[in-house]
């Protein structure tokens, strides 16, 4: 491995960790505010930390479990394998993904669950001393992933490169192993977060009338930690996860064309593009937090252009290469403002939405999931352009580099991103810790802009999964080939049309599981909130002194999201398993191309009408239809309750479903060559 | 033109018309009951007939337009065409076959809106006088639809026959009229049924608390109507639809192979079969209704298998073929059965959704969709498992000889169809009429016993849509590479991807469209129905004399449905067009294939958990979770009402759509291939 312009990789690697340790710092000086405030953060925090053990203890079984298959199977079976050194590299390039995963977002959690209250501290000095501590708390998440993850790669690269006699480059292990804590942070914390979510509205908000974040609420603990484990370490996990899957698919795929470093050497720009936009974002004394964050995103984006043009041109890099970067920038951008029309509040779709509730509960879930469907059109429309734009520049080496260009400013998304859920908790600890109407009033302004943030970093989360999922069905493609089957993902080849057909189920049936998921775990604790209303004296009333027990909703919510979680991942694996080693190399691409198709359908579905319905609500608590506590309220109360486990459940986790399941064929697909059912029976 | 074996064709579906004549006039013999009865039931008829009339006339001018660019342009621009006749030959031919579904259309929904009263009246001597007159008016529907279809393909394939220097077949045409009818009269049915339906439960059961079918409700007879032009017309319509076009594709793809008979000879036999069956149904004096249909069915298939297995060894057809007809026929009772699972009152899907209907409507709304995502993966599954072994056994005209052997029955599938809506109105013309507690009981067995049939035709008509289409993506590909274009539907080609990406996207935007339609329709209505309750005093309180107006509701229906299905109907036309001229034919193929997995998962989404929200609330209604009335009750209602366009609106219009899109592709192939965009442009 020669000293090269890759190098830049881990330095802005490194770059991008000490500016997190910087924002640490930064938000750690901060006062934490009354003993109360502590008190609630640290609650919220200890129960974070005791979902985040149990999940990677959980998480960890199946990770030996998986890595040792890795070892003994791939990239042959280790008692052929003349080279069993090859075995062991992959499987501990898997579990070093894994590992630099879970370091990311257990630091990032860490952060973020001090930076709550210390956000809410400081709302009461005004908007402009609070948002900083909120942004830079959520930048420690996103910029900790990023170079963690870049790091990984790297010295993974540097250590075993990209060996022409390998069949399985070890990166795609260890992009396995960040996908596979991925999975687990997005499924479990998704199931966590609505868990407490809806049991805490049903119970508090529908059945006794109490606000939300109110503290007599025995879920409300449960709640804030959800938002912390769903939101930031989940939703952290599946963007990194996305990250080093495009980055490793552009590896791989630039090996054929000679451009292996290329990949290296954008990744590294975008990060040091997202640590200048992440620095230098500010709000003035009368500024709009919303902006500020938007403005980060764009400033961030130029900044990459400009130095991945300056580097191609000094490198004699081919421009197209560049151009399809841009063509992925440029189509996330587009992506999220289209989406953004249908959750906007001031846009038909939810206008209507909110009019529909005038009707009652079933027209407004008709309306927002009519909207819903509508809401796939731009982006699908907008990945496929972006797609054969990209492809025409480049093939699809092209894709993968549209995706990396989407990507590679995602360290600053993921900032803004986890900004939100900081923002949403110390918003509930200002209400809990009494801190006045006036605080709670800037935290609500905190949040707000957090949503608007989101609408635009959701189109470069779903159509960045899209463009990579794509490049990594290429990179599937193109290892089959090497390993001696080229096969034609010919949708009239009825293998390939079986898996397509199996594979479009996928989606469904995986968020169906998370979904069931969520109701059960949701049945046992409002049980449970019920219980404590009952039981304890003086609650309900709100005596002084009394306490609801917090603890035990956190260990339902956290025992059930553990349980449910684990049927969903393994069949994900498994199927993908059964239909490579039965169908072979065909049934596999046609179920890959059938998952990506309809996961990214039901992916946009259920994000956008989640969101819609989410707004609709807010809209209609502004006063319009009758304002809170009609009968329009309660039917759009019922939107929203539908539409947690959908945005913020299933929808989301599908993207990072996809990228496992095209990572495992990928890693696989030289010992499906060999070793297929119909193949051995001589179809 | 031969004589030939294909005679079998048009001498049995002559015989199917005479034997639906023959259940007509044995259904107008029986006494129509009370002139109460026979009010109601001439203006559910009268309904009936104006909206179709106004159907019709819209139709007619759609017809014309598109009429005249198939004239115009196909099989190439007239004034290029040195024979344009054939111009001529496909105009005409697209006329009738839309001629030949209005026809069987208007004769069915004429004989079914005679015997609702029929059978009602006769429910007084006992179910197993009641059952025949129901299942008789379904049955004339179901045989003439097949004999005018089966009649309308012969007619046309005698004259032209499958001219070897003609490009389009004029066969393709006639299929493409039928399908273009077949679009308006399931979506706009399904919207007028689902408005009547949606409007009269909100404002009749849920804001005043009266029963279902009260003669007080200003939309009951709109209600009523609904099922008629919905169910009846409109499921004829599509159910026909997949039937022509499936027998025309394998018609199509016979040319090749020297097989062009078959079609017709298995398409002949499976009509003698249906008619078999529907003359040997009984009921004994202690019958199950829903045995009995079911017990049809079977005999109906084993039949059609002795008849062909007999002719084709007598003809020397290669048994192969007959035995892909199996594989069709199979998979069509497997996939009937598995789908059953998901909405029977007695199974874990529908129990659990009503149990979740505890914690109110959101829960319930949840719960069902997840067990709707469920449900897609058996179907799913079996439409690729036939398809693969149907493949294996004769390529892809195999697949069009399965799909053909699971619609052979199809008359029988359409009768007992037709059954659920004619019983249904029964049901409520007993209610209006005041016939008393005991027939409406036996009303209510006889409605139940549609209800447990149509589990199983269910799976018929969505397994047998999936498998026609993929036939007919086949001609497409045959048509195309015929007209000099040989191209293969490869996911990896960044046009074929974009293709399925925009295909992904339309069954999405089409249900969209319709729903919004209901529920903008259902906005309009129900504002009327209060002001009906409001305005004409003694209506509430039923003084007797005291009537609403009935025909403003039909009206307001009626004009709605056909307002809104319009620019769903345009899109789906015009979309294809453009992906087609713009981005040639690999494109196309691509949206077509990309639609064919996007809309058999939603069609399978939306149906089944449409009819799992109607039975977990069935369910409630027997007493368990507390009964009517509870607040389970009324949470489960919520559930019923958005499962209402979901099943009987969106759902199965998905299949007639991407019937439509097929075969607009297929038919516009050849002008494709010459001119498109991008090879216009050189790339």
């Amino acid at each position: 491995m020669s000293l090269g312009p890759w190098l830049i990789a881990p330095i802005a690697a490194v770059i991008s960790i000490f500016a997190a340790l910087y924002f640490y710092h930064y938000v750690n000086k901060q006062s934490s505010g009354t003993p109360k405030m502590i008190e609630i953060s640290d609650a919220i925090r200890e129960g974070s930390r005791a979902f985040l053990k149990r999940e990677y203890t959980i998480l960890a079984i199946f990770l030996v479990i998986v890595g040792s298959l890795i070892g003994v199977f791939l990239p042959s079976p280790m008692w052929i394998n003349a080279n069993p050194i090859q075995n062991l590299s992959l499987a501990l390039a898997y579990f070093f993904g894994a590992f630099c995963s879970a370091l990311a977002g257990y630091f990032g959690l860490d952060v973020a669950t001090r930076a709550n209250a210390k956000a809410a501290y400081a709302a009461r000095s005004g908007l402009n001393k609070a948002f900083p501590i909120g942004f830079r708390g959520g930048a420690v998440m996103g910029l900790a992933v990023v170079g963690l993850s870049l790091l990984g790669i790297s010295i993974v690269y540097a250590i075993t490169g990209m060996p022409e006699g390998m069949e399985v480059p070890p990166v795609l292990a260890f992009s396995f192993g960040a996908s596979a804590l991925a999975l687990f942070a997005k499924a479990g914390g998704g199931i966590f977060t609505k868990t407490a979510d809806i049991s805490a509205d049903l119970v508090g908000k529908v059945e006794l009338g109490i606000p939300e974040d109110d503290p007599r609420n025995p879920a409300v603990i449960a709640d804030n930690v959800g938002d912390n484990v769903g939101d930031v370490a989940g939703m952290g996990a599946d963007l990194a996860d996305s990250y080093i899957a495009s980055t490793v698919a552009v590896l791989i795929l630039g090996v054929a064309l000679g451009f292996v470093e290329i990949a290296l050497v954008f990744a590294g720009l975008g990060i040091i593009a997202s640590v200048l936009g992440a620095m230098t974002l500010r709000i003035g004394a009368k500024g709009n937090p919303g902006k500020a964050l938007n403005m980060g995103t764009y400033v961030t984006c130029i900044i990459f252009l400009l130095l991945t043009f300056i580097v191609s041109y000094y490198m004699n890099y081919d421009l197209k290469i560049w151009g399809a970067a841009l063509t992925g920038l440029a189509a996330g951008i587009i992506i999220g403002t289209t989406s953004d029309y249908f959750t906007s509040e001031n846009k038909k779709p939810v206008m209507k939405t909110a009019e529909s509730s005038k009707t009652g509960a079933a027209t407004t879930i008709i309306t927002g999931f009519s909207y819903g469907l509508e809401s796939v059109f731009p982006p699908l429309v907008g990945i496929g352009i972006a797609a054969a734009i990209a492809y025409y520049l480049y093939g699809v080496f092209g894709i993968g580099v549209a995706s990396l260009g989407m990507l590679s400013i995602v360290g600053l998304i993921i900032s803004n991103d986890a900004y939100g859920p900081i923002v949403d908790n110390s918003r509930g600890i200002a209400e809990q810790a009494g801190l006045g109407e006036d605080v709670i009033r800037i935290t609500d302004e905190l949040d707000a802009a957090g949503n608007t943030a989101k609408a635009i970093t959701k189109g470069f989360a779903i159509g960045a999964a899209g463009l990579t999922v794509i490049s990594l069905l290429g990179t599937f493609q193109e290892i089959a080939a090497k390993a001696g089957q080229a096969v034609v993902f010919d949708i009239m080849n009825p293998l390939v049309l079986l898996g397509a057909l199996i594979g479009v189920a996928m989606p469904a049936v995986f968020s169906a599981l998370l979904m069931l998921g969520v109701g059960r775990n949701a049945e046992r604790m409002i049980s449970e909130i019920r219980r404590q209303f009952r039981e304890i004296p003086g609650l309900k009333e709100g005596k002084e002194g009394v306490k609801p027990e917090y603890a035990k909703c956190v260990d339902i919510a956290t025992t059930g999201a553990l349980r449910e979680l684990l049927p969903a991942s393994v069949i994900t694996l498994v199927t993908t398993l059964v239909v490579g080693f039965i169908g072979g190399i065909g049934a596999l691409g046609g179920y890959l191309a059938g998952s990506i198709l309809s996961g990214l359908l039901l992916a946009l579905l259920m994000s956008n009408a989640g969101g819609l319905w989410d707004n609709s609500k807010k809209l209609i608590e502004t006063g319009v239809h009758g304002g809170k506590g009609s009968e329009a309220h309660k039917a759009a109360v019922v939107g929203d309750t539908v539409g947690d486990p959908f945005k913020d459940t299933a929808g989301p986790s599908i993207n990072t479903m996809i990228t496992v399941m095209s990572l495992v064929a990928s890693l696989f697909a030289v010992l499906i060559v060999k070793y297929n059912l119909l193949n051995l029976l001589g179809y």
